[in-house]
């Protein structure tokens, strides 16, 4: 199978070229820019000798022609454009923006300030949260790719709330980011020496991955409430925490709950729930497609913990997106991605 | 005044060192140590030449003739032994380990597993929550030095929880921590190569700070009921944000809920209460004693966010060790702490 | 292939297990450790779920019979007892210590302060420095690795020693490590509150790598003075840099130089000569097996200056260990080493 | 006395504010920008509530009149125009940049690549090297103040330099700098993703520090040859290393060089030579105005090597500044400058 990557000197980009060298079966074809036409290592130097590609204007009818597959690894605003050209193309859409997210359109417009894409262009892409949705992406051709917040916050929240085991208005999310999820466009909040033996919170309840995560939890259990979601940024690459809190409706114990979150996802090669009185940390999942989950049940208050992470260049990205891909096109869900983590 | 330190080997102690050695009225007069007699420099290169002392062994009888104060920067279950010895002369003493602070002695025994100080004793001991007890710290000896995070949460939540405007079941802490407070013993989980580009959760709702917390909560409003509180760890040295959630009995703006927490610290030097719509960050407090606030009314959820940064070796320990200390001696509170943040 | 790793709760241990997890031919058979049988992952839980080997004593009669080679991933002076007994076997050897590659037992004395193996196994041993040993490697059954600086520092060095161009008396070699090549067992000088935000110098003028590296460039040009090498420790994980000096004998441009060293190394794919002008980083080949070179001639001193950058635990030590497995093998040498960069 | 700061954005002006904020004798009357004239803590929140000053526009005269001295924390090729108009006025004038250092202005052309200052201007601005300079420093009014790579490599060589025991064309400089020297502009290569965890040399052999330190070793012994000098980006916030490499003479202990340094420096307050057989790191100065060396002579290769650390926005900028308007001033050097490393 031949790829197109768009978008390529992103990070999310640079890690789909990292995860496709590799991959037994998708290789990539052609790698495109909307900015200058230069060798990929001229953007990122540690590809000098291995990608020898030169990214590419986009051209649609082309890119369709020669390749079976497209990523978009573009900003929001970016993709809505590409994606509706290439709709009128034969060829597998995976879209890593919040473009196609939002069935809503106007919250598309409250939380991203942007121009939506029409309603029925959205419907018909297929929300990528594999472990979830598995059935539909098996169908698909197009793939919307989630978000890396609510990647984490739902695969850690879903047992939970698909059960029906949670106050319905009890959801508050407290996640920490790597700071490649604020991209590669230099700014003085990205620098080193701003953010460096630094942390801060960003966007207080404002955060565009809101509706994203209250859309999913809503399609679960339709009496969900809107939810606390806090964002912060963290002084490292890679990697996202969310820490989760919810009431129980009723009492159970840590074990109890460990169990059922080892039941719904036992059947899951990228999700693991670790041992109970475990937790995960950031670095053991980082340069994986891993999502690891911890679970605490504090009698004391009747609230449960739930602590997941993932990469968010991974699992949160261009690792889901392959993950995806593969299912799509009949692969096994981990090709190309069996490789570990890196660490330390 | 003299001041003799003890515990001098730890970042807390070290710390005191760096405040007292510019201090206009409170002076270094002897360090003081459980282990070897070496100079301090041997311990700390970054005072050669500029800290003459030797370290000591601890003599109690000596240290009480020649010294006006006392600062214990040692650890839990080391202070107690200490403070009984001291209480017996006339020394003024600040404890800045866990050792004196809760009152219930059964606490103790739960959440330290370790056997607690005499209840009497204890109680002679007034809790320097700066901000909050100054009337009784000016009238005080001994002093028993808050918590770090618990410095940082209550001095985020008091206005809130003093004014009775959130439900007294609601209360959230997400704590993030540098790594200067798991102390100068060498372990794996605080080695460079294992938290570098990493971040963890501890102690998943069994921290040690929990009853410190509720402690004071309850003395301001005897309502509040168990808290949810977390603590993670940052790849940093120095900081700790708590990240706090409430749900308001009634319906706030940010403005009103901002205007309530500008009053209740206008006259406190250290507290900062940034203006409307912003947050503060890590390092903006970092090598200072200033504890920075910024507050958000999620009118979704019905929520309050409240952040609250400190630096847990200065507003957590030393910084605040020595406003008591300034207080409790008649001097300005602001004496010897009144340098910048090291930024960046 | 069957392979047993002992020394597996290190760094360089566990970075095999990495490698030889998606390794075509060659296979994790067993893995070993002095200390507990426990899972693997109770020492390195990112690898729950994913290696279910136990770790295993040491019982060589079993690994030689078992396995086809055996990786020593264990410290100097551990490896050389170890190997001893295993050479009694018909098992391949592949060690990562320092205890097999200086040819002259003197020189281990007295800068490893520890007792030799026998001269006599000494010299059976290959030094696997793989682009400039490759014959001697293809014939093999038994490899010393080199070290992770001598690595970095002699593929910087060979093209110009020995082509013979440089004054042999005016090497000098300013070597910068991530802090992974400390090991893991926990020190006050590795945790992070000490060297975070910290650089340091360290064994000035006493590295027992010294000897390894003058042993090999006296190979190449009898004629070599001794070196002076310097080690520094950096506030990251992984990566080593050596910036390289040395006087010309007669004048050269740096695009001569640049040529040479491309000419040198056009057939072997993990050393990339970087374009003329451009120098590479210690992130651009993090987590690969690549040596990244730049050079540059100043003609204001008429000295060259070389900067050879790897991963420590790679071409440093795993990867480069894998390498010369696959050659004495007969597989191709990047088998199961093609993967990218982790960028960023 | 009232100082006025003009490039109060950058590093080196926050870092004059910050010590000039607990300066006993120098107050800050005013601060400058080219830029938006808002409130200082807009651009650092660190400062809000502390520094209440607003940003001014330049207004020379006004500056000249109200003002006793002016710090320029402006960038090359601003200074240089500044200081032509603050000439005509009696203010005294310390320029952090680079355009008042290099007497010879086809160096500065040359280097900066930039238009150089009247040679007659440059001539009357005395180098602020403090501890070999101070008799001029103390007649001056305008004080041309060194660059940050320069300080710690003179102040390294300066003993062994004028003593003439090394080889005059036998000098190398290995210089790492912390990542604030790059300034608060945002580029690519000053972002966290792409310098966290990395490690880079810059500018190869091309610095513009180079005529710097060459004219001052002139100045010193008028046979020394080019100087080879590099410089690395560390990814820290703060402080510089230089590894410096010289060829003796003659044979020396270590021994007989450490008293040579000992005896050099034994009446400067902030340059500490370590005892023997230590070295210091960078962490140990950070935040102060101290620079630490240590030496070691090879006896293997006759080669002595000086490590020099500093923190760069302190004795490598404002710090060496204020110890120069002290100086100049008729105050003792320490004054405002008395405070200890921030460890850890």
């Amino acid at each position: 199978m031949k790829a197109a990557i768009i978008g390529t000197t992103g990070y999310g980009g640079v890690e789909l070229i990292r995860i496709l060298h590799t991959h037994p079966t998708i290789n990539i074809h052609s790698v495109h820019t909307t900015r200058e036409e230069v060798p990929v290592w001229n953007e990122y130097p540690h590809l000098y000798n291995i990608i020898e590609n030169k990214l590419e204007k986009i051209n649609v009818a082309k890119i369709a022609e020669e390749s079976d597959i497209v990523f978009f690894a573009t900003p929001s605003g970016v993709s809505s454009k590409l994606v509706e050209e290439f709709s009128h193309t034969n060829i597998k859409m995976v879209d890593l923006s919040g473009d196609l997210r939002l069935r809503n359109t106007e919250d598309y417009k409250t939380w991203y300030k942007k121009e939506p894409v029409q309603a029925e262009l959205i419907n018909k892409f297929v929300y990528g949260l594999t472990e979830w949705n598995r059935g539909e992406i098996e169908k698909a051709k197009w793939i919307s790719n989630p978000g890396c917040y609510p990647t984490a916050t739902l695969l850690g929240l879903a047992p939970a709330v698909k059960e029906k085991i949670i106050k319905t208005d009890s959801i508050i999310i407290d996640a920490k980011s790597g700071i490649s999820g604020a991209g590669r466009s230099p700014s003085r909040d990205t620098m080193l020496a701003e953010m460096n033996e630094n942390f801060k919170i960003y966007k207080v309840n404002k955060h565009q991955h809101i509706p994203e995560i209250e859309q999913q939890l809503l399609d679960w259990n339709s009496d969900i409430k809107p939810i606390t979601f806090s964002t912060h940024l963290l002084p490292i690459n890679r990697g996202i925490m969310s820490t989760i809190y919810v009431s129980l409706k009723e009492e159970y114990t840590t074990s109890s709950i460990h169990e059922l979150y080892e039941e719904a996802y036992k059947n899951h090669p990228f999700v693991r729930v670790r041992p109970l009185g475990h937790f995960p940390t950031i670095k053991e999942v980082s340069g994986s497609n891993y999502c690891d989950i911890g679970v605490d049940v504090d009698e004391r208050t009747g609230r449960l913990t739930i602590i997941s992470v993932i990469d968010n260049l991974m699992k949160g990205a261009a690792g889901q997106a392959v993950q995806n891909a593969n299912i799509m096109s009949g692969l096994h869900e981990t090709a190309g991605l069996n490789f570990l983590p890196l660490y330390p």
